[in-house]
């Protein structure tokens, strides 16, 4: 798994009892996932249609960096499968994992649209192809 | 189940295709979920463990009210097993459900500790008692 | 009254000193005050015109839960007058009371417009007379 | 009247509309109200005590300025009572006013306390005369 | 150099580690130069070309009260280069200071435009010209 | 360089003409050069100390993914001195380049502190020499 993005857990995402707010953390990772998604398939328009089961395994407290992992469990027709890992950068504890993470491609009428792609691909390759 | 918090979708809580962030709708019912608890065990200091998987049935946009409703599924020993379902306010829609949230009482060591609850108490009951 | 919305107090609604904004505050109640309008009116184009005085009678702390109540004093022909209280979900002590929010209707040109409302409706009634 | 603070109207601070926010907008006043309190009083310790009812007499727009004017009204013992404007920066046209906001000097103990001050004081003076 | 917008530090400007996060300061300042130039230019569509250097002298910390000042030195054709300080309010201690800030005036197409301005101009005097 | 977080960019992101505001640029940069920071010297006490001349070559749009390039150039004695870019993932144009970002480590006492360290490290060596 790749880990890309990371957060420094600063004040405002804290809850009311000084820890890592779980909403901010869901949060972080959809928006992970949605620009993950949007690279795979060129296309800016995408929506997060399911996600597995939750498992919030350790929290995190202010100055704590995390980072995101994501990695690709299998395309569809229309969407992507995702797994992601999000953990402690400094001592890879994980603190949540969410199994299947699926994103949908859409067409211009907001409906699912076929993406074409079959596997990853590295923007550096795309553009080298130019 | 009953509904209480809404939310007026504001250009701050949009994605980038301009419909509501999915991360803004899961930060809002886990904000909901830990207030509910806390409301329930009468403690300030409860923990999101697990969410249950979510579907994301239906968006909203700009300007629409959403709903956000929580029942109790079950009392643990120290846990408290919620539902819960985002609608729309005004079609009564639904945008998202999730079946298990379950969250845990924690004592001042930070550790899962019984709550001593074991159904819904209402507050302005417990208010009537004093 | 009916107390609908609930705020779980975390730092970022806090001021300099450590307790609640009273900006976030006043930020809070036109929100619920602006969707309870519009759920009236089943019309998104609304404005606050005005607020009468506006008492702080006792703040909130990080970790409280604070509900917002709202009650229709009078439909006007365009507006809405509103009597709002926040009070302290757990102990009920109120927080801040104004007596009168007027909110105004408006057309698409932006002007008042007549709302055609005499009295409190409920969205789940609407949907059963479709 | 001096209009210090100005603020550049984001999409962040639009409503649902569209238009400026009201709750944003008095949210920038009090944060205005109690930082020009601070400095009058030369502590930290102020708090928001009451607002005198409130115009909403035009509204702003995103990329419109608007400017926040305080001016002293009057002295008490442990309170100091403002008086507010906001305008559009280009215009000059009136926004909101608000003609009593009365903030309140505390003590360690959160109390009111006396301040001491009778008139308006310049920084600039007070760092000449040490 | 004058010195409008105040800010107040709040918990939701701070860094992991309790001061004034820098890039929110940054943030502060960037959103100053903009209005500013807006001001001068009598133009919405302005932009951000480049900032020289930026020394952080001193910091901040909650409950401070910082004022930002900027100051013309030179108009050019489609540009307006300022200088900016940020201090600490009550004891007038230099937080940062940038020589040069460069910012363009843009016309409908996005690119620069004469802005026709050759010294600083006040609104009030615009206004009473009208 | 080692391009590591991403952001998409949102409506919150905007400033008034509709493009990504530089404000929040500045504010990304600085938090991933204190957290890129943070990992090398193993401390949670880092500040941004100074930024070499910024120029901001091309801007971001609602829904462009940028992400974050960070190189060490110097190791100081309680300094560490890097370099950054910020680019549109997709297309790889360069949005901001800074040459030179002086971060500094601070003690207990909040007095820089030397660090130890003179090369880039990596966590995962790090925990296998555990």
């Amino acid at each position: 798994m790749k880990f890309h993005t990371r957060k420094w857990v600063k004040p405002e995402d804290l809850n009311a009892n000084g820890s890592l707010f779980g909403g901010k953390l869901l949060s972080w990772i959809d928006e992970e996932a949605a620009l993950y998604t949007i690279i795979q398939f060129e296309n800016n328009k995408v929506v997060t249609k399911y996600m597995s089961e939750i498992n919030f395994m350790s929290s995190a407290k202010q100055g704590d960096i995390v980072e995101i992992g994501m990695e690709v469990v299998k395309f569809g027709n229309s969407s992507l499968v995702l797994k992601c890992e999000v953990r402690n950068k400094m001592t890879h504890e994980t603190i949540i994992t969410i199994d299947n993470i699926t994103m949908v491609n859409l067409g211009q009428d907001g409906k699912p649209k076929p993406h074409g792609k079959t596997e990853v691909e590295y923007v550096v390759n795309r553009l080298k192809d130019r």
